[in-house]
């Protein structure tokens, strides 16, 4: 598949370089179609790989993925261009994270408990069918789910759910296994909001190679 | 132990029977001292129950458990009184959510994000050694954690460890196996944060019975 990756910081390279290796074209998305940080990630990644603008990246894309900072999550959008990405899959792993505080990170006020930055994200891309995922875990355990062991897992959430469908067998082919379908986009509002959690756990455990297992009564 | 459950809803009657079941004796704390909600509990859970006003059920208390809507929390705590709980661990299950709106609740701003419910509850009662801890799970599985197969988690947070310390030891006579830390009572933060998404789970599972567990990589 034709999957392009907004973003170049270590979440979108993971990611794109993850899609590479299970053979997928990608096109890495930057604010400049001459990014030094596009280029290089798409010279080593090999001849599936390519770069360019994010408004490039979307109209290449078939699916498309947003991972770039939550503070910057609505502008790329507006560069990628709705247009650009109309009718197709694009899941958002972005949080409305506020860093500037320190640690531990806040949530950005406008864009959490009643709404989210999944909706918000969503409202800029009218046309496009957003599924919430991946946001909930280290960038690493997003294509390799092996490096936590056992069953745990993708949360995920959106409107269309065909859309949700392709994702989960996006991911499956990663070695994911077990998915838990918040239903709604609107429950982006409850996975974005595990951030603040999963942030102390981080501190707590002394790095992010761990994941939530929902585990239920029979 | 002789310890004071303060509130009369679900949460307040499970927990307080629950504890009976294992031995100790428990005094539920209501509004009123004749709260016939109160006294028909303790005249139907035996010997070891009574029930009294909150600030009695404090003062009998060696270690209390907070177990009341999260909208009035800190009316409770005001209503206790500081000096009755003074030096005593303190159990806070509470949540601050508003379901003025209809479901999914939200969160209430003024005790969301940058603060706690748990720490507003810390500053009413300063001299109680305040352990946030069982919010993150239906009533009913607090008492009964086999109602949920496996293993999975209590999340707790606070700043006496010797208080945590003795809560963990609480909850595993009810068979409590696994226990994540979070820290300082800041981290309330984070696991009250986790309700909307507990809720949305609710409502996607059908029912309460399920927890979290946290998967480690070795």
């Amino acid at each position: 598949m034709r999957i392009g990756v907004l973003g170049t910081g270590m979440v979108g390279a993971t990611l794109a370089s993850g899609l590479v290796g299970i053979g997928h074209e990608v096109m890495m998305g930057a604010r400049s179609a001459t990014s030094d940080k596009a280029a290089g990630w798409a010279q080593a990644a090999g001849a599936k790989a390519g770069h360019g603008d994010f408004a490039a990246a979307a109209a290449f894309a078939e699916l498309a993925i947003v991972a770039v900072l939550g503070t910057a999550t609505l502008e790329v959008a507006r560069l990628a261009g709705a247009q650009n990405l109309a009718g197709k899959v694009v899941i958002d792993t972005t949080n409305p994270l506020d860093f500037s505080q320190g640690m531990p990170a806040t949530l950005i006020p406008d864009f959490a408990n009643t709404t989210s930055l999944g909706e918000a994200l969503q409202a800029a891309l009218p046309g496009a069918r957003l599924v919430k995922a991946l946001n909930t875990m280290s960038h690493r355990l997003m294509v390799e789910p092996a490096r936590v062991p056992g069953v745990h897992d993708v949360f995920l959430c959106g409107d269309d759910e065909a859309a949700k469908a392709a994702v989960i067998e996006l991911l499956r082919s990663f070695g994911w296994t077990s998915f838990v379908d918040l239903g709604p986009l609107s429950a982006a509002r409850a996975t974005e909001g595990l951030m603040p959690f999963w942030l102390r756990l981080m501190g707590r455990f002394g790095g992010p190679d761990f994941n939530y297992h929902m585990v239920r009564a029979e």
